[in-house]
């Protein structure tokens, strides 16, 4: 390991964390509240920590997917660290490990609280929980990464362990084009929607928080109740904006550049839409009498099934009511997750396409054994290694999964709970179901199930290898 | 798809299974039951059908890797239909999906039922139940490739459908003799367990019955308790044989060659004890104090562990009621399964040990990017084919496992009864947990969700590929 760089980019993490908790600061001053000093106080040690640590610059900048992985992944723990400081200074979530929890669960954009009451939370604390969802769901490295000009051509490596998905694309030959594409297409849709909330009636704060909560697919609300006690209006445009928000990025840029055909015609795109149209379709024939009209139907299930696909976790309606069918389809969306390159969680359509693929050529060689057939992606062939890679994540995402159950277990509550809560976490959606389901929380569990969970929190966004190679004790040695 | 040998080969099956229906039909004379008769019908429709296609001889005997899953597959499908009529003819279980379900659930080796009380069952029915545990552990086309000299070489094709595992071994250079070694083991086993039960002083029927359940890892019992009122002795004794059918039988080839150190160095022997051991401990220290004595604690957690871990499904207790912590132990050991290459199901554990080495090979091709590193079971190198076809049979796996629950949900049950009723089918274990836990039956389900629980039975007992080819309609296209 190059911990001469590893040191130099956290010190630039701290350093723009202390500029990033400065929004609450300014929150807290605006609405006349003790509670922004707090986040002013971070800010200043994020800073000492920050310049610290980028006191003695790198020899050499070389940055491997390895250095790669593993800054990302330290640096995300840290954000997490020193982000929970605030809420534990102002006594608003009194426990570290809460504090820690609610942090991390933002910045993976999950959105699962630990909080009972939202509504007695200080603005500025409700603001950084949000805040938090706008810088994790583009990413906070890959932003970095346009700044840093010492990364020079490496900084690949970083935009690999942050952006979701089995491969990444740069979108134009320079990678500072490309998340500069990236983050004006991002922001752009938070202005707008945004400004269609200012219209639709909600107050300025609310409707910067609830606009965080979607693009960044993140689900912390302001309300107890989540966005259920807001207009149909909003709810829809929440609905879309969640829905646009886990679309692969790449068909932006390719909208912006023209290329409709080529942007319409993404097979990750079109199962996405597909899987969204039936799951709404079914889960509304089957709760058509639990609603009084077909468009409060048809709003509520394009809700749920939204807020869950993207793994933003909003919440319009107690799901955990709905009929069995219906929430196995919304466990089977959760899982699914949405486009890959997108700010949204789950397992992603790109690998379902790859493994649903390997699987229907797994059988074309049964029946053609002579015939050599690759998997095929928008009409270009994926190559072994990403075919591999998929399956293996599929592998290793099962024995998290199967780990994190089990730790979970020893709490003592029913299945249904351990599973959809840890389902919840490692695809950073937010709620689960029976114990965790929308209109509960997660503040029952013990510190160890608390821990796993922020684990799996981060795993989740970060796709699992950074993570588990931050856990492995050998890549901590120096390089030779 | 060459329809002669498949045709030919079908009529065999059908024929053979004409001979096995007498043993029921001998037990009925001997209890002078009337529902004996029913078997021998059966029988004489089993004879006439086989000879029909026997009538024309295939041309010539090709059976490539294709048609041997192809005819297996059907030929489960098939000995399940016929195997259900005499169910239906003598009355004891009136509609004909019900009898194929309890038939399928004995081939398959499974043991889930929907007989609500066995104790009234004839005898002569309940020996069929068993009898299709002895005849589906070890496997029809094995047997029959040993029989049929046409096939000459190549029903190896046949083994690799019908047996468990990622990869078949020829244990010795000729098939036949490979096939006479497992069988000698296999029933030499089963002679052990039923003598050792007599003298623990169960009658002749129920120490047939129990054996055929054990060392075929079914699970059909002939009390509606199962195991639980038979002597702590018994229990102990199925214990043991239940664990040593879940042993890779190259093992015990390996023993009888007295290659002891080679038998006990395989790393999936050492994986299935070393994974029992973790579970029956932590277990019993967690269950501890709601049995009066430790050795009953023991006895309970190892009986339960035994028969999960190698998809018996036997019971001795009602482990539904028992902490989550257990459960969930309970419930991955279902997953994890037994040895590649015996009588149980789940996923393996030759295929863990695969995922698990395949997630660390890629953890370490991260850390070191230049090394070229190779799965290894046992000293030498998996071929990336195997590693392949067990990440895509895991993806498959999953697929099959989504969509059945989605099937089971529109029932209106629990999420936890369909996930494991399921899991408790696609795994050839019998019992699940909730509604269909070891002291339910499967009766209450829909006949939508009865004949996806047959498919998954079946699918998980010839590990899927078999039972997706016939479902492809590519497949069934003749041969050019």
């Amino acid at each position: 390991m190059n911990y001469g760089v590893v040191f130099y980019i956290l010190g630039w993490i701290l350093k723009s964390e202390a500029i990033f908790l400065m929004f609450p600061f300014v929150v807290g001053l605006i609405y006349g509240e003790n509670q922004g000093f707090s986040f002013l106080i971070t800010a200043g040690i994020c800073l000492v920590c920050g310049v610290l640590l980028n006191l003695k610059k790198p020899k050499k900048g070389g940055l491997f997917l390895k250095e790669g992985y593993f800054v990302v992944a330290l640096g995300w723990i840290i954000m997490s660290l020193f982000g929970a400081l605030p809420f534990v200074m102002c006594g608003e979530i009194p426990r570290y490990i809460d504090a820690v929890f609610e942090t991390a669960s933002g910045f993976s954009t999950t959105g699962a609280t630990i909080l009972t009451n939202v509504e007695v939370v200080s603005h500025a604390c409700l603001f950084w929980r949000s805040f938090t969802h706008l810088l994790g769901g583009m990413g906070v490295f890959v932003f970095l990464s346009a700044l840093l000009p010492m990364l020079g051509g490496n900084t690949i490596n970083l935009m690999k362990a942050e952006s979701t998905g089995p491969s990444v694309d740069k979108l134009v030959p320079r990678i500072k084009d490309t998340v500069k594409i990236l983050y004006s297409v991002y922001l752009a849709m938070g202005a707008l929607e945004c400004i269609i909330l200012l219209i639709c009636g909600l107050d300025l704060f609310e409707s910067l928080c609830t606009t965080f909560g979607t693009i960044g697919t993140g689900g912390f609300g302001t309300r107890n109740d989540s966005i259920a006690s807001m207009s149909p209006a909003i709810q829809w445009v929440v609905t879309i904006f969640m829905i646009l928000s886990g679309v692969n990025y790449s068909m932006y840029f390719l909208i912006l550049r023209k290329k409709f055909k080529q942007a319409l015609s993404m097979e990750e795109i079109r199962l996405y839409f597909f899987v969204i149209v039936v799951a709404v379709v079914a889960i509304s024939i089957n709760i058509s009498n639990m609603y009084p009209t077909m468009s409060e139907t048809v709003r509520t299930a394009s809700f749920q099934v939204g807020t869950l696909i993207t793994s933003t976790g909003f919440a319009t309606t107690d799901y955990d009511m709905w009929p069995e069918f219906s929430k196995t389809i919304l466990i089977l969306c959760m899982f699914m997750g949405a486009c890959a390159g997108s700010t949204g969680g789950g397992i992603k359509m790109s690998r379902i396409l790859i493994l649903w693929k390997s699987f229907k050529n797994q059988i074309r060689n049964l029946i053609h054994p002579r015939s050599v057939t690759k998997v095929r992606m928008d009409g270009s062939v994926v190559d072994d290694e990403t075919v591999h890679t998929t399956l293996v994540y599929l592998a290793v995402f099962f024995i998290i999964f199967a780990a994190s159950t089990l730790i979970l277990s020893a709490d003592g509550h029913d299945f249904t709970t351990n599973f959809t809560a840890v389902l919840a976490t490692l695809n950073n959606m937010g709620p689960g179901m029976n114990k965790v389901g929308p209109t509960c929380n997660f503040a029952f569990f013990s510190d160890l199930s608390k821990l796993t969970l922020i684990f799996d929190m981060l795993a989740g966004r970060l796709e699992l290898f950074p993570l588990i190679l931050v856990i492995t004790p050998t890549s901590w040695k120096k390089n030779l």
